[in-house]
């Protein structure tokens, strides 16, 4: 039988309980929301003992369905104060799935200040161990160690927060373990890091030796389901082995989104940034290749996966300096800071990952202090030892730490591009209008993997429209609930280049879902669940306080033409409000 | 005729303009909210240029009404993100409503970043001076300095913002003087400081030299109104000569509120200080004797105060050290954050003034920054550092200048006692039920003044209520009604204790309006002006993303007992929506 995993911080107790029936065809996104929804009160604060941070595997993770290795990870947000799902593709949810566990709801909070502690869970139970002899370590040593002495590295996951989860940063994210053992793939968004910091819960290690395969409902039926999947995800341009994603890395985008003139660069005050070839996947590429002397394609971030998009910068000595560096990450530290050096933009990557924090926010944050003056854009030696003052917790690391709103408030900048308390991603809504509409409307805060609508705007996925078209309310609207249910699925929101344009993919994944659950969904029912989650997330921002007022674009973006379009942004509020629904 | 002057800091014009006649009966808060709520969008950056400043004497200022020196400044809030009306006691608001200004409008902003302009008003006219020979300078330095070279000393009012304007920190109040000229008397809360520091204007001199008597449409009536006031106030033993506020201060409500259990101590753990007799108004009263060798009674903050309850502390060598140290800054800088040392509280106090800071505020994120480590609670040293850290704008100091919430979310403290973004003043609301329904519902975020129910809750005026009765609903709306009206009029809210008990006071401050504007107005129409500013107002705020879930009280004060009633705050939130109605 399916379980839940109940982990309770103020006595320190883990129970294993039936999975009500209400949850029992739920996974990702929506089961994360659902139990947030149904027992978190909107009004506490994020780093009491009333919030829950809930992770919960996808419909199909644990399975043979390609590409299906996320978790996801939900609780009330200390950066944005919503309602907030973040997911990261590695092994650790796998494990989970196979252990039978469709959700681990941390709740409560120790009495003792200060004490963290380490969760391990095997196929014989759960039970805690003191993690205090890690804090304040980089996760990069952490990691192993900590494995090394509750787990078989062979065999385990492990989630971990690093520095800036114990010190209840608003952009920490949560780590998990990549294939080689490395904390580098991120539950990045949100600051959920911080809330697991506020529990006193530094570590999940999750051990699947000795686990049966996952039940299906229909076998048959998800073997054909999931084969549809590969296949469209083999054939897809985007997807496809040595096709861009395989070779460049989400990195691939620099360029595409620079030549769009869509590529914020120093705090999003232009559209194209001078250096951006830089610092694009095809630079890692070559980069790679001259100082290994041979081709490097990426790799899987969990098992499984026919994309492999996770890519690794390397040193002149060959070692890897950082891994992974995507697309976001590539810009936040690099463009958005004026940075053009990869290795600069290697090693801000690297104490991201290393210190446990959001790459996009503290870029964001570190952009929006150049605005203030605390640094000058372009300073990458600067950078470095700002990033190293928030592993430190120094004031003004913490600053940086708790995110680009925060910064902006301390440092009295007017020019915080973020909805919700959260930093927009690595396009500039004045000239991609699309995704503009997704900032301002998702239930997150400003997200891009709530609604890419890039696809149709620049990739030319499922048609090819004009990013400065202004029409784009339906648009908005269908990517955020089809997004919705792929988050549920456990799929990375990568296939959708694939299914998009693939008919066969889709209806794959609609197969997949009704072998594992014996449902009888179909294609309908994507966006119906879609739209049935994103309903429930915005009833509980409506509870916090969210309005359609906070359904918007920062005031200057309507004000500031951004080069080379000098287009602002220009969408009437009414069509915002259209999105969703008043 | 009565004008308005419109002063643009974009290419710094100052007009003056005729006042439009849907205006003409307003003064004071009523004034600068309508201002505000006709002229600034909801969803603007508060330090942006779209937003605005407005300063307007009341109905009755710079007449021979008794305390009515009270000068109003409204704009949407730095601190809260809400509208905002803080108000001074000055005689800058009188030479302004003699010189026929009904009010100031300040918007704009330079293009040029980091210059400041002094604007100089006479009855010539209004012209501008650089002011950036005075930045970074303390106000006690800069005020004189700036009288003596742009103004008449004798006849001149200022306002001025300090460092923490300048640097455009949510704390910033803004300074006027007082009637020995120090930049003493602050329209503390709010940020509002920081709005005029974003838009390049650190002083206002205003002379009203030359300048005949306010013209009133019913001179007779309006003398019989004031005669009335006089008396009530004359009479009344907390306001009358050598009463209650003339003889300790505001500061005598120390030992009164400690009493009742309702003085928040350590960052609101308690609601007794056992230091609190030391830094009370008795014993200010007493230092003052032993170091002065005789009785010192307090004096008027503008002419034509019956009440003259502004205070000073001296030295042991007699000087001056602080002017006016309130109830709320001897809580705040004091009980709040566990000292109990008048000298130290007098520092502090005098480091907000000469800054430009508002003390509430800033003793709110002292006393949460000790909740999250920075200091120890009691250790005024450290208090008297990170002062002058604020006043330096190093990365601490911007951190506590930006308020408690701020400071909370940058240090991940959960404990942040604040409604919409402002610290509570100094009544605990666990103990005090209906003070905390004003902070609760008040359009300003929390503040006391905005429905001061201590008055029947504690002080016995207008019958005595048990503090701890949770009954408060209507009490909290009709003194937030009322208290918009006083506060339109240009009266200091301290009346309010004189024209509750005494009927012929209230009479007699109606008869002051309809004499000044040719009105009929019955006591009913201060309920109602007052009800529509705040209707005006709330409608500002809904517009900018406010809703009752922001009508809330912090989640730990539903948790956490206060000793030594161990009470917790249980007002439902239905009756909190039933204050101003949904």
């Amino acid at each position: 039988m399916p379980k839940l995993l109940r982990v309770n911080m103020s006595d320190r107790t883990a129970t294993f309980e039936e999975v009500p029936k209400k949850y029992r065809q739920m996974g990702g996104r929506w089961l994360t929301s659902s139990l947030v929804c149904d027992e978190v009160p909107p009004l506490c604060h994020a780093l009491g003992e009333e919030n829950k941070v809930v992770l919960a595997p996808g419909i199909v993770t644990g399975t043979a369905a390609p590409t299906s290795g996320r978790i996801s990870v939900g609780a009330k947000s200390p950066l944005t104060g919503t309602i907030k799902e973040s997911n990261a593709g590695t092994s650790f949810g796998q494990k989970l799935a196979r252990l039978g566990i469709r959700a681990i709801v941390v709740e409560g909070k120790p009495k003792e200040k200060g004490r963290f502690w380490l969760l391990r869970i095997t196929k014989d139970g759960a039970s805690f161990a003191p993690a205090d002899a890690w804090l304040g370590q980089s996760l990069y040593a952490a990691v192993p160690s900590v494995l090394a002495q509750h787990g078989n590295p062979s065999s385990a996951g492990i989630l971990a927060i690093g520095t800036a989860g114990e010190n209840l940063m608003a952009a920490a994210g949560i780590s998990f373990n990549d294939l080689s053992g490395r904390p580098s793939r991120y539950a990045g968004r949100g600051g959920l890091g911080a809330v697991l910091g506020s529990k006193g819960l530094k570590f999940i290690v999750v051990d699947d030796r000795g686990t049966p395969e996952r039940e299906l409902a229909d076998r048959a039926l998800f073997d054909e389901g999931r084969k549809k999947l590969a296949k469209a995800l083999t054939e897809h341009a985007i997807t496809k082995p040595k096709g861009a994603l395989n070779t460049y890395g989400t990195a691939v985008l620099v360029n595409i989104i620079n030549e769009a003139g869509a590529l914020p660069a120093r705090n999003f005050r232009e559209g194209r940034f001078e250096g951006a070839a830089k610092i694009a996947g095809e630079a890692i590429f070559a980069g790679n290749k001259e100082r290994l002397g041979k081709d490097l394609y990426n790799h899987a971030c969990s098992p499984g996966c026919i994309i492999q998009c996770s890519n690794a910068w390397h040193r002149p000595d060959k070692s890897v300096h950082t891994s992974c560096l995507e697309y976001e990450s590539a810009w936040a530290l690099g463009a958005n800071c004026g940075i053009d050096d990869l290795d600069v933009v290697a090693e801000l990557n690297h104490l991201c990952n290393d210190y446990g924090l959001d790459t996009i926010e503290i870029g964001g944050a570190l952009a929006v202090a150049m605005e203030g003056g605390l640094a000058r854009f372009g300073d990458g030696a600067r950078a470095i030892e700002l990033l190293h003052e928030i592993g430190r917790a120094t004031p003004v690391g913490r600053i940086l730490g708790s995110g680009a709103v925060v910064t902006g408030r301390v440092f009295g900048v007017e020019r915080v591009p973020a909805v919700k308390g959260q930093n927009m991603p690595a396009y500039d809504p004045r000239a991609i209008k699309g995704i503009g509409m997704t900032y301002a409307t998702s239930t997150m805060g400003a997200d891009h993997t709530a609604g890419y609508t890039i696809a149709p705007e620049i990739l030319g996925v499922s048609g090819k429209l004009d990013p400065l078209d202004a029409h784009k309310t339906d648009l908005a609207r269908t990517f955020q609930q089809v997004t919705a249910f792929l988050d549920s699925t456990g799929h990375c929101l990568f296939i959708a280049f694939a299914i998009l344009d693939i008919a066969e993919g889709f209806a794959g994944v609609i197969e997949e879902c009704n072998g594992a659950l014996g449902t009888r969904w179909t294609g309908d029912d994507a966006t119906r669940i879609g739209k049935e989650i994103i309903q429930m997330e915005r009833g509980f921002n409506k509870a916090a306080g969210f309005t359609p007022a906070h359904d918007r674009l920062p005031a200057f973006m309507a004000r500031e033409p951004l080069p080379p379009h000098n287009t602002v942004w220009d969408i009437p509020d009414a069509e915002l409000d259209r999105v969703h629904g008043a």
